[in-house]
């Protein structure tokens, strides 16, 4: 029996996220039926993150075991043929017996758009966060500095999780004025995006949005960058700012 | 009265096209629809593209003869309160009385997305064109050659236009692998994106389309560069290249 590495892009604005939930359309769901298909019997999945509602991936990263030999160049062409557009196997690998793309990861990074300007352009209006008054850059990149290194981020874990341990370690927060070309002409080079990077060696429940939806309350003067260390201490959901909508967020890649 | 000029951007994915048809969601319409709700009585639009169904525009320009004075500063925002998010106003300007932004058009910009690979990322699919097999630039650049000046595209020209001169002027065509980000992380900047950028003083109907459809043709090796040049003295539709997809077409932007 082969164990498969699949990594896997999507659009999440038309999906109920990652995981399976009855009569809603989900990646898992879809990525099952597919496989399903091929294999002639079920195929149960492991992924590196179960994104929400919403959120997008350009490599969640989602191992199985196949039932049977295919020769994985083929793997691909033959799962797509049988998915939706808004969802595609962009590669797929061998991988070590052992091998679980939910428990294995090392690092994951996920960026978050944000449109900071008062029109926001049709084009993005899925795929990015649109805050109208001019966030202030620098206190956010300095607020953002707390966060990296190895936390209790218990203030920024979602109510519903089934976490027990809330201790991650965040190796990176990187937050630019974006060069995102939406289009590829220069006139749509828009000086307005903002892209929050983060990377760590795993989140807890909508961790990131929780990250950023407070880092933007940094950048408006809501708060000040010196906050962040205690609502960190706090250990306390209520302490920290708003989630950010899942729209902007994006899985970018997983290391394992 | 005043003359109003609208730079309008829309995701065409959801529209019949710009043009107004009984019964179907177009740009026209919706705009129409706000505008008469704000003047409170019907405003006819003049726009220098009635771009197709499926295709999109960062900066397709439209006027009209305003039935009472509005600040011009507050005037998108209120249209935008009044529109679905996938149109935009993007910005508002005061013309002379005798400007009309469908005839008055000196330059359009249009540009073309091309997604040349084996595995269409669903973050893009409804912007580009999937071309599987490698195009040949080369190739491809010397066709374009022959556009560029003044020559009769009628073999460029569909079926069911309304046309009497068929002469046409192209500034530019320029073709390159393009730096377009999907998203904004560098594991995005994908090389297989080809773009099309064509400048001219006015196209006929789905005639930028036509031009890529036949461009493509000769990136696959299924056409001679020199082709062109005989296709064009033909002025027989029947001799050019199929149709590109409208989904790969974005109006840019229109000089006056």
């Amino acid at each position: 029996m082969n164990n498969v590495m699949l990594t896997v892009a999507y659009d999440g604005s038309g999906f109920s996220g990652y995981e399976l939930q009855p009569g809603k359309r989900t990646i898992r769901g879809e990525l099952e039926q597919a496989l399903k298909h091929i294999y002639k019997t079920p195929v149960k999945l492991y992924s590196s993150s179960r994104t929400d509602a919403g959120v997008h991936a350009l490599g969640n990263v989602i191992s199985f075991a196949a039932p049977a030999e295919i020769e994985l160049s083929r793997l691909p062409a033959a799962i797509n043929s049988l998915l939706p557009d808004d969802i595609r196997v962009m590669k797929a690998e061998t991988v070590k017996d052992k091998f679980n793309a939910r428990f294995d990861a090392k690092s994951k990074t996920y960026e978050y758009l944000i449109f900071n300007g008062r029109i926001m352009p049709p084009s993005i209006r899925k795929i990015a966060w649109q805050v109208k008054p001019k966030l202030e850059l620098p206190a956010m990149k300095k607020a953002a500095k707390y966060f990296v290194g190895k936390h209790d981020f218990s203030s920024f874990c979602a109510a519903g999780s089934d976490d027990r341990d809330f201790v991650r370690k965040i190796q990176e927060v990187k937050i630019q004025k974006s060069k995102v070309k939406i289009w590829s002409g220069p006139a749509t080079r828009d000086p307005r995006l903002v892209t929050l990077t983060i990377t760590g060696n795993g989140f807890l429940y909508k961790m990131v949005r929780n990250l950023v939806g407070t880092l933007v309350e940094v950048g408006l003067g809501q708060r000040e960058p010196g906050e962040i260390k205690e609502i960190m201490l706090a250990k306390d959901r209520k302490q920290a700012g708003k989630t950010a909508p899942a729209q902007g967020l994006c899985l970018i890649k997983v290391v394992y």
